[in-house]
């Protein structure tokens, strides 16, 4: 409501000037994407690191990704931004605005892949708010605010780019290998970017005046429910442990069934007892047993150690924290039953990134202005908004993964659902562009 | 009973001649083995492969085994036993009978260990049945059969010297690997076998009077239930199954609950169903899941695909054919809740190897009369026994495992307990020498 008299009395302000400009902001504007040409770009980046079995791996640092990279900077270029890699190796297009005092709108996503990922993931939130710029830039839409296109490095590798954005990275985290067989310094300096200048790129909190990210959902709820447009509450917290059960190795023969100390068999009822607390609420949260090692690994041995994983997903912390007590409790009572020994070891956790109600609520005004059907949900995936969420309001629109399927080659999203997306980041950034 | 009648008339035949000779057989016989002398043997092999933990590696064909066996050959040479090394690699120590007609009783186990393992499995039978002989020996008895004391060679590595005796090696066995890292041709060649000859090393059905085996249990029914002496009724029947179960691998974090297609959440329930259908009836069979493993095999992935291990062992074969149906039914019903599919092949069959009923009964006799308690009880690990059961019928003997722990440094059975069982298959061997 605020957003739409602001925008009304902003209207009254040009009216006087101009006839058209006025019609122009009364009215649903007809402004729209290029859906040929974003596809055309889509399919065009998906010829470096192409996969014979579909899809493309473009992993970070590699010379398909670098070569990606040079083909998104020449899209940069033709969408008349002024391009730069910055010192952290995200590829950055500038616009300039009416008002260069105001802090940059900035829009964009990632190119690299998962090895054999997909020709979408990241992509369609790139090329998207490159063809959102270049359709600025075609019709003279200058905008109040600065707009950066920016293209973050390595976010499958752990968000690099961004993190870099947000001063992050240390030292240590530098010499990491990534999967490129190159450590992220020298990933980042292969790819143009200057690892020895970091401070440079970091920016604090309220530098930007706000960020908006494309990207498919990755899951399948768009696409079941048959809705449009997916209209992000925020990145979930990711919490992770390692859990290990101490069980007795003895010989599958001669040991009763009853004299068994089956590490396995409590690892078993502790993964259907995870599944069994995560359903048990509603919600849209998630907890996956992924990992599983159990020693000594013989078919005729009774196995006396697992090891496994246990990650828990949600937008809110204190649900998260509720279901992993519920866990551990059930899992001392198996532990009692089976006579084993469960230990948790905490070994990473994201906190959850909300977006802003005021982004959320631009990018449902602005899908349902143009006809289409929305859905509030959590990204159960992490992406390179919730860096940026450190430094300003952020809001994420996602488009429909047919059959959820991602990172994998059959990842797939249809063209009009892309062309969707791209309109309603076009219109959502319009529109943020007057009432930030 | 009719034996116990037959040894009456026997000792009638010979009351003629002496009365201290009638005495001796009608009254419980004072013949005992040295109990002192047979743990001097087994500390002494113990130090062949002794390993800094406790325990030995004798794995059959390395220098250890190698070593252990002549230290084991000098025992059956103490033993005034007739040596030799057959084309198998099997050290046989025979002794004359007195009626060169009858065939031969066998007693005997094995001394090669798996890496790691104890001082007793295997050991505590083979020095044990040579120091039956020693006690024969020193008390000038002479049996009505020739008796042949066994030590077969590669027992943990799959029976070799006794599949060796059934003739059941073929060409291709022989160029395996064992895990020596020698071909089981080439161990049984450094061992003083040759496998160029193992036609003279088979024997015939019916070739052989009887075999009988003292073993500890490995498992922990004696020793929990304080039971001195175990008479088992047979070796198990092991079917064993690779199970695939394929669902569907998606990224954990965008892939609602209820969208999941988790091959380990079936695993699990899998696994659950597999310990509850074995212990749903009464009995002594067993079923184990000892291997398993997720694919992809992140925490952030749901897994796609479980490959996992299925073993079932019982005496009798109509049971593990009732339990595998049920186990196969019930993993259909998994299927089809969880979206995944189950696959089953059968990669290895042994068939159960019962023992001879009037072995046992002399078992139990001669126990009962030494003043120890008993239990019928199937072996739930493979023995040698069970090749020599194709040749003739057997027994097996077995002494408490403390804890039931095997195959491990930890591996421990009571000097008492041996010296009882060495004494059981003593007074068993001379109960069988007059009754068959």
């Amino acid at each position: 409501m605020p957003i739409n008299r602001r925008e009304f009395n902003h209207a009254l302000v040009f009216s006087l000037g101009s006839l058209t400009l006025r019609r122009s902001r009364l009215q649903p504007t007809p402004l729209r994407i290029n859906s040929q040409r974003l596809m055309d770009h889509i399919f065009g980046l998906g010829e470096f690191g192409k996969n014979p079995q579909g899809g493309a791996s473009r992993v970070a640092y590699s010379d398909a990704d670098k070569q990606g990279r040079e083909y998104v900077l020449g899209l940069l270029k033709a969408a008349q931004l002024d391009t730069a890699i910055d010192a952290g190796g995200n590829l950055i297009g500038k616009r300039p605005s009416r008002d260069a005092k105001l802090k940059p709108l900035l829009i964009g996503s990632h190119v690299d892949t998962v090895p054999e990922g997909g020709n979408y993931d990241g992509v369609v939130g790139s090329l998207g708010a490159i063809e959102v710029a270049q359709t600025l830039a075609e019709n003279k839409v200058t905008l109040r605010h600065p707009l950066e296109v920016v293209i973050f490095q390595n976010e499958e590798g752990g968000l690099i780019g961004s993190r870099a954005i947000d001063g992050e990275l240390t030292e240590k985290e530098l010499d990491l290998v990534s999967r490129s067989g190159k450590t992220i310094r020298d990933g980042i300096n292969f790819i143009g970017g200057d690892a020895s200048k970091l401070r440079e790129v970091k920016r604090q909190k309220g530098d930007i005046a706000a960020y908006v990210e494309l990207h498919i959902e990755q899951g399948n709820t768009l696409d079941s429910e048959h809705v449009n447009i997916g209209v992000v509450e925020g990145i979930v917290g990711i919490n992770w442990w390692d859990v290990t059960i101490e069980g007795f190795a003895n010989h599958a023969g001669t040991t009763a069934m009853n004299n068994r100390q089956d590490a396995l068999l409590a690892a078993a009822k502790f993964i259907e007892a995870v599944n069994r607390i995560v359903t048990s609420v509603p919600g849209r949260q998630v907890g996956t047993v992924g990992r599983i090692n159990a020693f000594p690994g013989a078919p005729n041995v009774i196995p006396g150690k697992v090891l496994l994983s246990l990650e828990l997903r949600d937008l809110d912390t204190a649900k998260i924290k509720m279901l992993y007590e519920k866990i551990y409790a059930e899992a001392q009572e198996i532990a009692k039953a089976s006579k084993t020994k469960f230990d948790f070891k905490e070994i990473n956790v994201n906190i959850p990134a909300p977006t802003d109600p005021r982004i959320r609520s631009l990018i449902s005004d602005a899908a349902r202005e143009l006809g289409l059907t929305t859905k509030a949900m959590p990204s159960g995936a992490g992406h390179d908004a919730q860096d940026m969420a450190r430094l300003g309001p952020v809001g994420m629109i996602f488009v429909p993964s047919i059959g959820g399927i991602s990172h994998s080659p059959k990842e797939f999203s249809r063209p009009n659902d892309i062309a969707n997306g791209a309109n309603v980041l076009l219109h959502t950034l319009l529109k943020l562009d007057k009432s930030v």
